[in-house]
């Protein structure tokens, strides 16, 4: 075998790395590092070349890529969504995410990103409960117990001060899944029957479900004054969670208002329905909760700099560790004309 | 470490698994097949979804990713193209490419394409060479003698009759590398000094330089009759190698016209300047070359379902072989709605 040079080989984070690299740090630790790097990021939104995923849809599900740039690094994630995957026993989201040096357009990191995915997904909307959320807030009703929910309880409980979480999903088995899960983890869990007892008491309202349809998991009569939702599942074209009564009444803060018109909740209401960009709550320059009646709304689709600050936040990380292995994935030849004459003498 | 599952698991083709392809496919044949596999995927061209590609554009250069699906496969590159790189000891390009189930959203193909890049773009001009240049083609003038160029020589030399090349690069160490890596490999080569000098009885011309900005590689005057331009290396917005006159001249032939009027050569020229899809003579809807005083002009920039193609060839080629490792990649619990449960146990 040929010798690749150092700069032919990227450092790749798998999925057994990722696992220790959090088992490492901790998982809340993590997560609160990682809403820690969105929110500086946030804070320089306008430094970010920014533009709506890109997506493939087909009948299955939807395969997206989203990049973006500071003008220092690249990143971009792959990401699946395939709601119809868990009844074959496959994942709804699989992702993984590359990052680049926009100077030389070497790749620098590959990574993992179905577990990265659910960390920073959690961070985001956890750090928008910050900002957001009733500050006397302890409890959050979690609806929809799949693959993302126990993330989300531990980043409210760490981020949020939240103490107790009360369940619902369709399918009982997921409840009793996630409630399991939280066992010992330092939360009160209420495994719940319906929506409705779900949401008794909470001051947080997370949903997280994944049919790729126009769902109603909240009706307007549900929704009391001074609530938080954190809609995290309506994500996709023809993907909602929320009855558009409920989304008249609140106060809607998005991440990217040009992706979640086409993907969000919003997409339900008029394409000139104000809305608050959280990047302008976070530096100052917008209201966040004015007063303790209202309903706030976080119309979260996921944003490609989440990804991007999840990416740095890993390639920091890994540094001077084992937590990856070196990949050869770029072509260098000792003379950059000569990719023949190194092909060549491989043979 | 915990044991992945199956479908966690991508195959990953390494820059030394490649070289190790293609030495035991050996060049040619390997060109010759996947032209074949470009030529048969180009002749369905409406069963594709097509965009162009998105780039990040820097001052140092460019950064893009290039999607398209059939329906059945999904796949990607991405390609960087930095000029500047070469002067530093880099590539100025380098990529790499992903393939996708469609029905689950699941990777199933991770490859170096750094040098499979050179070959799949080797294997559509030399596709397009047998459709367009004239019959009697012999003599090849290649300006340029990058990173490509040899894998062009050799191309047109397996799939269209060339068996002379004539070799002219503002850098004449340049020519002298492209000129002794040809040695022994069934061309007669000869290092000009001149472009003027490299096009003499030449009925192919290959441009394939690399500077970021609006060059005239040729002129109006050096472009006789019957000759066939084969023109890769202007591809992007600013960087041209034609002199519009020379367009003007042309019957002008691209691959997907939404990307190349943004890209190629043709950016210089009217937004409705008529142009003929490769596709479309692929498929005999349209004419090809009609007379032997024609000029004809193959305006590459290098489209998405040439990857496609590329990705799907290397993913047959490398079934039942060890040129390829397993990735673990992809988190995939035995529970596909409990990530968390597997992250825990790997504790």
């Amino acid at each position: 075998m040929t010798q690749p040079s150092d700069k032919a080989l990227v450092p790749f984070v798998s999925v057994d790395n990722m696992m220790r690299l959090v088992h490492h740090i901790g998982l809340e630790q993590m997560i609160t590092q990682i809403a820690t790097q969105i929110e500086s990021d946030f804070k320089r939104w306008e430094s970010f070349d920014k533009t709506p995923r890109i997506p493939a849809h087909s009948p299955h599900g939807v395969i997206e890529l989203m990049p973006t740039s500071d003008g220092e690094a690249y990143g971009f994630k792959y990401v699946n969504g395939h709601p119809k995957n868990t009844s074959e026993g496959l994942q709804t989201v699989t992702a993984f995410g590359l990052l680049a040096d926009v100077y030389t357009g070497y790749p620098t990191l590959l990574t993992e990103m179905t577990m990265l995915t659910a960390l920073r997904t959690a961070a985001t909307s956890a750090l928008v409960g910050k900002y957001l959320a009733p500050k006397s807030a302890t409890t959050m009703a979690m609806i929809g117990n799949g693959a993302q929910s126990e993330f989300q309880c531990l980043a409210f409980k760490a981020m949020c001060g939240i103490d107790t979480v009360r369940l619902y999903d369709t399918d009982a088995n997921a409840t009793a899944k996630c409630a399991a899960n939280l066992q010992g983890k330092g939360l009160t869990v209420v495994a719940c029957k319906t929506p409705e007892e779900a949401i008794e008491g909470a001051q947080i309202i997370t949903t997280c479900t994944a049919d790729k349809k126009n769902a109603t998991i909240l009706t307007d009569n549900m929704v009391g004054p001074g609530v938080h939702i954190n809609a995290i599942g309506g994500d996709c074209p023809g993907k909602t969670e929320l009855h558009s009564d409920i989304l008249l009444r609140s106060e809607i803060f998005v991440e990217y208002p040009e992706q979640t018109r086409i993907e969000g909740e919003i997409q339900a209401l008029d394409s000139d329905h104000p809305v608050t960009e959280m990047w302008e709550v976070m530096t100052g320059q917008a209201m966040g909760r004015t007063d303790d009646r209202q309903i706030t709304l976080f119309d979260s689709v996921g944003f490609a700099i989440e990804d991007f600050s999840a990416l740095r936040y890993i390639k920091n990380a890994i540094e001077g560790t084992d937590f990856f292995e070196p990949l050869d994935m770029l072509a260098d030849p000792d003379d950059p004309r000569d990719l023949f004459g190194m092909l060549m003498r491989a043979g």
